[in-house]
């Protein structure tokens, strides 16, 4: 088993990647837990609930199930309302632990409803997607949707731990295994040179779901996304830079309707757009833009924006989060392996639009 | 002025207590702010908004107002998705510091809005009523209901700072003077025995509002929720001892109906109860009881529980937050000015139910 420690204000936690570590989830529930939340949706459950269920039948606890229903859609307040009805229902208390099992929908709706269950109860973070295993599960965002912006309602909150079963990737769309790779290649990005070379020298064993490839670039992106949340949890500084191309990202999430492009998808097209702006406005070298393009079409997501117009693209970055008083804020790249948090102009965007928008998007 | 402090692991803040305070609010506003949030309700508007508009208006910062409905059968994600949708709208972003200017129901929403906004932006408590003024604002405790139970969902996020005007209490109903002396009663009942005897002297004086009496009641139970809150911010150990009567008081709340006993009166009865139930399991003096009994009276507050049958009492405080495993849980007092958590089998409640409940109630 391959261990990632979590070092944060908000508590210290590991994280475990083993194949077939769903059959031994029940090592991981704590020995004075009340009760069991098991918070998932019908298609995780359809094909690993019995597995599950059996791990945690055999602490002897109270087990309650929460079926969601499935997709970023549905990342709403209504949802997570079926959580505390259900909770509630079956009068678990404080110390009752939540376990969030699917991909970052659940773990974003389960760890919010942990967060806020009696003002915060423990949850454990099993997620089952490459994106979820790689990056939302890690580091105690939680949140929901709002009709005006993405992830606007939520809190941090550690989990107790993760623990990631790479082998349950291989029932995954080809697709979702795109839009997880973004965040991979994301971490190279950001902060880690020589591993953004190796995504570039793997990305077709990594699409191919190759056992011990896939782990290292899993275990690699929990240890880099570990070394920036231990050190910003509540990115007030250098945990913005995870934010790569999620401003751009975002827009195209909310300008299409949250669900047309997964968010790994959307990401990776932002982390193209961000290259070019970085260009424009860093000196990130031409040759770069080229190699970020490539390898994001390597690991099978578009690097062509959709055309949302120039104006509602604009608004639509300028209702995310990172906005600080009006300006928009970016993180831009001076070089690969390197990230900056920076105000940019919104005239600055024009040349980055025509570069990357595809008129027929 | 007078000035409280608290200390707690999620941040330290003063409480300032001063006649007149509402007209230097821009003083608590951080120069840092990109905007202020004035979250309230129509009747605290109606009758002070103008002082605090012009205040805050000294700082330049845009303000953007929120009115909620009025009451705790408000106490919802409806309206609480009102802040929401406002601040959206407004786009105020992570730096905008909200200011809940009204009793507990708007501090409880405006602090849970705080703390779930953008997953987390800073905020100031500006209590109204004495209530808030004295328990409420001060802990970080926030929270709306469920209806399956009240404060079930919230989060622990501490203001930055608490400001404290006791003139405004002049135009409270003196129901809700007599709700909010219950809680400044409890503070002597659990931690601090000359200050209950303080009470029993000034029991009159209090319900007159004498300035020099009420802001002495003020600062000393702000002190003592401070010293309670600095060593257990999370409600782990020691602070489940404020919980003293609420156990009782939730039950009578969620049984007549969000609203139809104001919290405080309901935790006053709660007290009486708890004093009985402390009697027959913990040997409290029967004299003490009465001595609890007479003050509770003297302020003002109900002393005869409603009738809610007995089954219907034991489950709607089976649902309470602090129940553990199933077990009921109580704060009880071994004598005046000490409290101990207790699990108390529900058959010991009968003989409390006996004396405290009224068939015509």
């Amino acid at each position: 088993m391959t261990l990632v420690n979590v070092t944060t204000p908000g508590g210290n936690y590991p994280i475990h990647i083993q194949s077939g570590r769903l059959g031994a989830l029940d090592t991981a529930i704590p020995a004075d837990a009340t009760a069991i939340a098991l918070v998932s949706n019908a298609t995780v459950l359809a094909r690993y609930g019995q597995r599950v269920r059996q791990a945690l039948g055999r602490t002897g606890k109270p087990l309650v199930e929460v079926v969601l229903p499935d997709g970023e859609a549905h990342k709403t307040w209504q949802s997570l309302n079926m959580i505390f009805d259900e909770l509630l229902q079956n009068t678990l208390d404080r110390k009752a632990v939540l376990v969030a099992f699917g991909g970052g929908v659940i773990g974003d709706m389960g760890g919010f409803a942990a967060a806020c269950y009696m003002r915060g109860i423990r949850f454990i973070q099993v997620p089952t997607t490459l994106l979820a295993q790689v990056d939302s599960s890690v580091g105690g965002k939680t949140a929901i949707n709002h009709p005006l912006g993405k992830n606007m309602i939520g809190a941090f909150h550690q989990p107790i731990s993760v623990e990631i079963d790479p082998a349950v990737l291989a029932t995954l769309p080809p697709r979702e295994i795109s839009a997880g790779l973004a965040e991979v290649v994301k971490y190279g990005l950001i902060i880690d040179a020589p591993f953004f070379e190796w995504c570039e020298r793997n990305a077709g064993a990594l699409r191919a779901l190759e056992p011990q490839v896939l782990t290292y670039a899993i275990q690699r992106s929990c240890e880099l996304k570990a070394h920036v949340v231990s050190q910003d949890e509540r990115e007030s500084g250098l945990r913005a830079i995870l934010n790569l191309g999620h401003t751009f990202g975002h827009a195209i999430e909310a300008g299409l309707g949250y669900g047309a492009w997964l968010h790994g998808e959307a990401v990776g097209c932002g982390m193209v757009q961000a290259a070019e702006l970085s260009a424009d406005l860093l000196g990130f070298p031409r040759a770069d833009v080229e190699r970020v393009r490539s390898l994001i079409e390597a690991i099978g997501c578009p690097t062509v924006a959709p055309d949302l117009g120039r104006d509602r693209w604009v608004r639509l970055m300028g209702n995310d989060k990172k906005v600080q008083g009006g300006s928009l804020r970016f993180v831009l790249m001076p070089r690969i392996g390197e990230a900056v948090c920076t105000d940019v102009d919104a005239a600055a965007l024009d040349a980055v639009f025509q570069r990357t928008v595809g008129a027929g998007v």
